[in-house]
C-alpha cells in the first residue's frame, strides 16, 4: 500500500486538510494517508523543514511526503518533486526541503510544469490541493516523476544557524521547543564526540548553567534543569518533570553554549 | 477500500473520537477512516455545515461522511442518511447538511429508525457512537440504505445569511476565518461575474477599504490588506504575510461590501 | 488488516508522532495506524489511563494499542506487553494500564527485554519510537508476544480515587472534563442501581445543587445545570447548551455528592 504523508500549516479546523485528503483519495483510494503535522505555525517554513528532516527518514523507502507551507502560493516560486535519501517529496521550492537536502544531496529534482497531472481549474491560492495533492496521488500509483516537468539543478537553500566551534567551546541556539517544553538545540552530539560529557563540561542556556550531560530525564530529581542528548542526536535542555520553556521563559533562538574547563 | 470521513466537535483530547473509530473498525476493519476535523467549535452546526460543503465534494463518489455535531442528542430530532451529489452522509438532521442540500438537492433521505443496525444499548448522550458509527460502517460494507428506515421528504433547513445585491453594490459578511486569519465571506465570485475586478471596485470590510481584487497573496507586498477570490470561489480578505483577523480585530459576521464606481 | 492505535502526550506539532508512525509503517506498511489521542496533557498518566479504559474496548478483538505517556523514559521502569479483555497493549508499566487492569485482570503480561525486536540504537529518551513502536509493528505481523521477554506477575497499580458510599449518600469527584465542558465523575450508575433517580435524589457539585438525574441534555432548557448518566455509565454534570467547567469554574478533583432524602 502506497504511503503519502502530509505536513502543512493548515490547522485542523478548516476544510483545507480535508480537501487535500479528498483529492488524493479520489485519484488513489488505496493510498494510506498519514498525518505528520498540520500544526506548523502559519508560514513557518523553517519549522516544517526541521520536522521533515527529523521525521521523514523513519518512513519506508519511496514514501511520498507532501509538504505544504507555502506563503508564496501562486507566485513565481517553483513547485518541485525531489528524491532525497530514498524518500520522495512534493513541495513548494521555498526552503521546505533545504534542511534535508543540506544533509543528503537530492538524487533527483523536477520542477512541476506539466498541467496534465494537476486538478483543474488550478486555484491561485490553494496549489496544495490542485497541483501537489494530485501529483502525489499519481506518484503513489506509479507515475514516473520524470514526466512531471524539467529537471532542476538544485533546491532553494535557506541560511540555517551555524554552530560555531572553538577548542574549548561550542556555541549554538535553541531551534525547537517540543510539547513538553524541552529545548532542542542545533548542537549535534557528533560535534563534541571524544570530549568529556561529565561534570567537566558546562552548559549555559540563557542565564542558567548546568554541568554534565545526562542520559535521560530521570537521571536527576524532579525540578532539575539538565542537559542531555535528544532522540535525534542533538543537545537538549530539559526541566525534569516540568516545562523548561515556560518555566524559564526561554524562546526559540536563545543562545546555548557548551564550555569545557 | 471504503472511505468513511469524520467531522465532529469532540476535540481530540477525549475518548469520543477514539470510540467512534473503534466502533466503525469493529464492524468493518477494512474501512479507511479519514479525519476531516474534530475541532468544530462545540455545538457549532453552521461551521460544520460549511466545512462539509467545502470539503466533502473533493472525495471519491460514494464516500461516507459521518458528521456528529449534535446538541440535541437523545431528543426528538431525527438522525438521517442522505445522498447528495454522489456522496453519502450520516448525520443528525439539525441543519448539518443544509448548506450542501441548498446547492444540490438530495437524491435520497432516510430517517434512521431500524435499531437492528445500531449498537446496543444505545446511550441517550452518544448516538454518534451507538447509531451513526455502526450505520456508517455497515453502509461501507454495502448495506442498502433503504433498509435503515423510512424516506424523508426534506432535510432540516437553516437560514443562511444572504448576500444582497444592487446594481453597483453587493453586501455580504465574514462567514469563516481560517488558520491564517484570512477572512472568508459569503460573496461568491459568480455573483459579480462580468463586472470589473480592477481598481474600479472598492471592497469595504469593517472600517478598512481596498481597491481591486487580486489573484494571490504575493501580488502585493507584505503587510498589505487585499481582497482576492479564495480556493472555493468566494471573496476573501487577507493580510499579506500576516493574520488579518487578529491584526484588525475582525470577527465572524463582520459586514463586507463590494461597491463599483 | 491489523490495527494499531496510538495514545500519547506528544502533541501533534512535533516530529515525535510522525516518527512513531514511520517506524511502524517501515516494519508493517499494511498496518492501519489509528490516532486515539496525542493531546494527553504532558506526563498525565492518569488521564491517558482513563482514556484507554474508555476507548480501547470499542476496538476489534486483538487490536494493538500503543500508549506512550512515559515520564520515566530510560529509567528502570519496565516496558510491557499486556493482553487485557481480548485487546493487546504495549506501554510503559507506570500505571497507564492500571485502570483497565483493575476492571479486567490481564490474561498475559510480558516485560519487554528482547532487544532483537527493537530499533537500534535505542535512544534513552524516546523508547516509544525505538522499543514500543517496533514491537507493536511486529505484533501486527503476527509475532508471538511470548518471544518479547519474560512473564510478569502484575502491572504497576495506581491509587484511583474511590467512591465512598453510605446508605443515603455517595461521594465521588470530577475525574474528567470533555471538550464540551461536561464534568465526568467517578460515580458509576451501577453503584446506585435500584435507588430513585427522580427528584428525590440531590446532586451536589461544588456549591451547586441539582435534583434528579436526566436522560439527556435536551431534557431541560438551555442554561440549566443538570446531572445525567454519561455514555460510559458514569454520573455527569452538564450545563445545557454551555460549558459547565468554564462557566462554574469547576476543576478536576471537585467533590460531587449524591444524596437521597
Amino acid at each position: 500500500m502506497a504511503i503519502i504523508t502530509l505536513t502543512t500549516d493548515f490547522g485542523t479546523g478548516s476544510a483545507y486538510v480535508a480537501a487535500v485528503k479528498g483529492v488524493i483519495l479520489s485519484i488513489n483510494p488505496e493510498a494510506a494517508v498519514v498525518d505528520i503535522s498540520h500544526k506548523i505555525p502559519p508560514h513557518d517554513i523553517r519549522r516544517a523543514a526541521m520536522l521533515l528532516d527529523d521525521a521523514s527518514g523513519c518512513y519506508p523507502p519511496d514514501t511520498i511526503h507532501l509538504a505544504v507551507v507555502d506563503p508564496g502560493v501562486g507566485s513565481e516560486r517553483n513547485i518541485v518533486y525531489a528524491r532525497i535519501g530514498g524518500q520522495q517529496y512534493v513541495a513548494p521550492d521555498n526552503g521546505l526541503l533545504s534542511r534535508l537536502a543540506e544533509r543528503i544531496p537530492p538524487s533527483k529534482i523536477i520542477r512541476l510544469s506539466e498541467p496534465e497531472y494537476w486538478r483543474h481549474p488550478v486555484s491561485a491560492t490553494f496549489q496544495g490541493r490542485d497541483i501537489m495533492a494530485p501529483v502525489a496521488a499519481r506518484l503513489s500509483l506509479g507515475l514516473n516523476p520524470d514526466l512531471l516537468g524539467q529537471p532542476l539543478g538544485q533546491l532553494h537553500a535557506l541560511d540555517w544557524p551555524r554552530v560555531s566551534s572553538a577548542p574549548a567551546r561550542i556555541d549554538g541556539i535553541v531551534i525547537d521547543i517540543d510539547a513538553f517544553g524541552n529545548l532542542i538545540t542545533n548542537i549535534e552530539a557528533e560535534s563534541f564526540a571524544g570530549r568529556p560529557t561529565d561534570r567537566r563540561v558546562c552548559i549555559v542556556c540563557n542565564i542558567y548553567e548546568m554541568w554534565g550531560i545526562y542520559r535521560t530525564y530521570s537521571d536527576q530529581p524532579s525540578g532539575s534543569l539538565i542537559a542531555l542528548i535528544d532522540s535525534s542526536g542533538r543537545l537538549e535542555v530539559a526541566l525534569v518533570g516540568g516545562n523548561a520553556a515556560r518555566r524559564l521563559g526561554i524562546e526559540l533562538g536563545t543562545p546555548v553554549t557548551l564550555a569545557w574547563e
